[in-house]
């Protein structure tokens, strides 16, 4: 759909075939068209989107244009909106709308719907219950299947999910059944003959990121969530675990680029938002990086010796922090996935340990060769080549440990990466290698 | 489950506890317990997981434990097991085996499954085909919701997914009915009256990577595959798209570090092919970081007259590194998750200079502050920090700038991340040093 040719209709007041349009597109795409509008334009757009489509586009609208849209509404329309949407689709809005739209909202819905809403906006923002929803289908051990459709025909269209019943006792889970046994089973059985006894649960208190872990590895579409007394409060669908898997991903990446991660997107960060989110691990490596220039000045007298030593300063520093990023981002991936365990430490070591050899060995001997060509100088070459091998094999231990020891003392691996890696890494490898220099050049 | 009481149990042949045990477990827990069983032992504990369970649990192995156990197989019991699998698991456990074992699995299996599995086997290594399953419920548009439901109880129970229907017309896919509608509306309805008609599909080419966005953006549960010609061939479902999300996050972090991308997990992957995927690109990247060592050679007069200059080299690389692998990192992300599209250009670039200004000016302050007080030397201080800070800016720009230039040549974008970055970004900050330095010290 050409933004342009609706923008166009929209202001020529075609509204017949504003709403055409607007009836075949995903409730997805519409969102996202009508974020260039606002104002009057904004209102009268969002009026002519069906009835049925109108919730589920505004759910996924930004936060900038809910709250342009919410103080141009009615109060019926507000209302009817509110109805609509789905509770956690609500609480993801209230969480990013400003104070005075918040308890606009919360005084328009029902008194029960209110209620739902404050013990939601109430977990802690990475809990398993900030992203469940409190909407889910409860069925007793003593229902058929027959009662059992029954039943999810009256009240299914209000539920997020389904596919996924659950069967409990005095509000504790004793089961799930899903929508698949009940299609394809006897009308007579009951749930306590279909039900699934080996469950998959979390608490509200769980972080989400293990929720997207169990997801993953269950192949789940729902999850259920228990209070602290074990009681069934609510359940994670896969579409929001899907976005908590993305999220993690995005936080991962961010720290070990040495950047604080958020939640928002890089053109909605605000530019001091932006310098905050760096600073802070860009003045501790640089007062870090110092350290490596005090190990420097300790060699002046090599290098004003043998300046050529100096040109090899980027390669050796490069090179190395690149080995030890290889290996600790390996590693922090592999404990993200659940793939690489504590247990696995020696396997680790003895695993770098041979890389490293063929890594270094190789890239070694072509800087041998490469230095021989350009200086003709054996020793030189020797040395630089030296340092490099031992310089990568360090880099490449010191890479690999360090994710495993912040996992160790319950720090997050992801801060191990290669900002942090490269800083120790190029010490150690300026140390090498002048002390290498030192001892054979300078005898 | 404690591992050790499994094993000592299965030695005592208590068979009638290890079988209340298997009885009790989840089948991807099932196959993660078997990891540590070889030869008689493995199969004698296979054999006593409940019928129901052996295929999915066989599904969940690592290729290493499938290798085994195929052939430790009789006939019959190969054929029951593929018979009970899904044909997408079926497909990628044969994109793991060794030749042989493919063979002998395509000799058991039926002519019909086996010619579904070798068109499988056939698409592109990314593509939508490859992750796709040929499984479905496909419904014509006269068809009934009671039809539709006794149809689903007659077939379903093989069908990995029946939570979404395809309306099909000649083979072309028309709509789709989700199993919600067929739960909760009249029993007489017609699929044409219930379907959906905004479609969302892929074609049997289309990069998985769009497949997961798809599900992530529009909180699908399948998404229909199409041929060329528009024919309907299969599905992707939930728990595959999770999968390939997870993949491709872990490609693009593996590759923002220099590494070559593999599907296979750490402890998987052998010490040669992780030797293989790490030194192609520290090759490249210490072949670029010897120019470096030449600008440094160039500007030799300089640190003979000051060798102190030498010692804020680590710090100056190290910082502008990391500043433009922060940009590079955001960047890349946004890309991927379709936050940042190549029209922001421009707003990346505004949005860069002024937080690299501020990032900028803050570390130059503090770097004077720290030189002053270890040196007592305003000039060396005045030029690192005025290099400090017009290098910071410098990366920042060729940080943001060098991903959004990979996309618009069609390349990965994850590639002009921290490692390639650092390396142009050092030439850069180095050459400003010293030609500032020379400027002001060497006058």
């Amino acid at each position: 759909m050409d933004n342009q040719v609706f923008m166009d209709l929209l202001a020529a007041r075609e509204y017949k075939a504003v709403r055409s349009i607007l009836n075949v597109m995903n409730a997805v795409d519409i969102a996202a068209l009508l974020e260039d509008l606002n104002g009057a334009d904004l209102v009268r757009a969002f009026r002519l989107i069906p009835k049925d489509d109108a919730a589920e586009v505004f759910a996924n609208m930004s936060s900038n244009l809910q709250t342009a849209l919410i103080e141009l509404f009615t109060e019926e329309e507000l209302k009817d909106m509110l109805d609509d949407m789905y509770l956690d689709d609500t609480v993801d809005m209230l969480e990013d709308l400003p104070a005075n739209l918040v308890t606009k909202i919360l005084t328009t819905v029902s008194a029960s719907r209110r209620q739902q809403i404050n013990q939601l906006l109430n977990y802690p923002e990475d809990s398993a219950g900030s992203v469940m929803t409190t909407e889910y289908v409860s069925l007793k051990k003593t229902t058929t299947v027959a009662d059992a459709l029954r039943l999810i025909k009256h009240i299914g269209i209000h539920k997020e999910t389904i596919y996924t019943c659950y069967v409990l006792e005095n509000r504790r889970l004793i089961g799930i059944v899903t929508a698949k046994d009940l299609l394809t089973e006897d009308d007579e059985k009951t749930m306590e003959e279909l039900m699934e006894t080996e469950l998959i649960t979390v608490t509200t208190h769980t972080d989400k990121e293990a929720v997207g872990k169990l997801f993953a590895k269950y192949d789940l579409l729902a999850l259920p969530v228990l209070d602290n007394d074990g009681m069934m409060v609510g359940i994670v669908t896969v579409d929001d675990a899907i976005d908590v898997i993305e999220e993690e991903a995005t936080e991962d990446i961010a720290k070990m680029n040495a950047i604080v991660p958020t939640e928002k997107t890089y053109l909605e960060t605000s530019v001091f938002e932006h310098a905050k989110n760096r600073i802070v691990w860009l003045l501790i490596l640089m007062i870090s990086a110092t350290f490596t220039g005090m190990i420097l000045t300790h060699y002046e007298n090599a290098f004003e010796a043998i300046p050529l030593l100096v040109a090899f300063i980027p390669m050796l520093m490069d090179t190395s922090g690149n080995c030890g990023s290889q290996a600790s981002t390996l590693i922090i991936r592999g404990l993200a996935l659940d793939q690489i365990h504590l247990r696995d430490v020696f396997r680790v070591i003895f695993k770098e340990f041979r890389v490293s050899f063929i890594v270094g060995l190789t890239l070694a001997i072509v800087n041998f060769v490469r230095i021989m060509i350009m200086y003709q100088d054996a020793v030189i070459a020797l040395v630089v080549s030296l340092s490099l091998l031992l310089t990568i094999m360090l880099a490449k231990l010191i890479g690999s440990m360090m994710p495993l020891l912040a996992t160790r003392l319950h720090l997050d691996p992801a801060l191990m990466a290669s900002p942090l890696i490269t800083t120790i890494v190029d010490a150690c490898s300026i140390t090498i290698f002048f002390a290498i220099a030192t001892a054979i050049l300078l005898r």
